[in-house]
């Protein structure tokens, strides 16, 4: 075992102890591990897009089962993949030199369009539950969803607000710049858990009869299951990769760390 | 909108990075946070119990639904608070300075509580299933807890081996540790996933008929929906708490940084 600390630990400054932990993880290189993850969240893609054509009837937009079927269709596409990969933008290190607001108006962009998304996956359950007569927004599924797309919706318009719009003061741009950080990845992971506790439930509501049981664990509640597993990693992996020190942007130009540099003098 | 990067930004140090963007981030301070989680924690733990004991008809342990009522409380309590708990050990600043071996022992022995309880957790399931004749292991909720399970048991027993006997290299250490800080938090995530699909699966199980349907929103969806939110929140706080920069330990005395400072000649 190692000898009690030399008590060198609590005085050593923040700078040396942040140096010392990132030269201490291991080296994985972003972009094979982005291809990566796109790959992993375009297979979620295409294996929600398959359950709901090849075993739940496809889709349509009369109110049926079929409307329903753009809703995990949507919500996956949109509040976990696009939704990710918008979250990814900063990572990205050609982004870390040059000006800054392309790469804004980009992550601005992809977040509007699993904005978008997101908010048609909201319209086709409301459209199904409202045709069959059913209550909206009495399970922990829906509860939890909804406060991630109302999440959603004010890291949205607070983050236009706040980094695109002219106006906002320097001070109000540091202040909220870590709490959007927070809420970006809070977020994705309140996504990810009201996708699989979506899915458990949508499974049990259609295999209850007949030889397709749920507990019998028919093709359809393997595949299912799978791609609950696979939304997990892919949401585990994005919230790591935005935590990693080394793949976070230097953010010279950004208004917080010019603040900052002014208080210091550097 | 601020103007675009000076080119400095790439060049800058990490250690540099590090520290401007520590001081950047508002200044919570650790112990009242804490105290907070613990009276979140402890709420969780109160609710899950008066859920069970008021609606679900309290414990017992003869197969019955009475002794599925373990599970939810069993869970919550190791797999999520007390989980949550040992996680933040090293959080503390007290732990900062002198001896290391004392706080990785209460480290581990909170995972090892948190590791029996969750088991005895899984004995209540699979006793209840076992004993109504239900198949085992076919919901994703199951799959999901069950990897959380298994991941959690592989990670305090390569935790153990590599952190707490004498005769780990100091290079596995220092390979191992981020690994395990890495899946410290994941574990927990997926605890707190596979936790909201159980309850949520479970209120579609037992609020089905007569006046007290799920979807008619009785009290007991609205209490154990709350209950769901709450875990969320708390899992959410625990890793946001455990990966924010300031609050790490210096890890003046662990193996890894040892090593390093002699590679960097420090």
């Amino acid at each position: 075992l190692p000898g009690p600390a030399s008590g060198a630990g609590a005085g050593c400054s923040l700078a040396r102890r942040c140096h010392r932990r990132s030269v201490a993880m291991p080296d994985v290189p972003f972009l094979p591990f982005c291809a990566f993850l796109g790959t992993l969240g375009l297979l979620c893609v295409a294996m929600v897009g398959t359950w709901c054509q090849h075993w739940r009837g496809g889709f349509s937009l009369d109110g049926s089962s079929r409307t329903f079927n753009w809703h995990p269709v949507l919500m996956v596409t949109g509040l976990v993949v696009l939704y990710g990969a918008a979250a990814l933008v900063y990572r990205i290190p050609n982004t870390w030199s040059g000006p800054k607001l392309p790469w804004k108006v980009l992550h601005g962009s992809l977040a509007l369009g699993a904005f978008i998304l997101t908010v048609l996956g909201l319209a086709a359950v409301f459209c199904f539950h409202n045709s069959q007569g059913t209550p909206n927004m009495y399970s922990l599924h829906s509860w939890m969803g909804l406060a991630t797309v109302l999440l959603f919706s004010c890291q949205w318009v607070a983050g236009f607000g706040a980094f695109l719009l002219p106006w906002a003061p320097t001070w109000l741009r540091a202040l909220y710049k870590p709490i959007h950080v927070f809420f970006g990845s809070t977020i994705l992971l309140l996504s990810v858990a009201s996708c699989t506790s979506g899915i458990n439930e949508k499974l049990f509501f259609s295999l209850k009869n007949g030889t397709t049981q749920y507990k019998l664990l028919p093709a359809e509640a393997v595949f299912a299951n799978t791609l609950g597993l696979l939304i997990l990693v892919f949401g585990v992996l994005v919230v790591a990769a935005l935590a990693r020190p080394s793949w976070k942007r230097p953010d010279s130009d950004s208004p917080d760390s010019r603040q900052v540099r002014g208080t210091l003098g550097g």
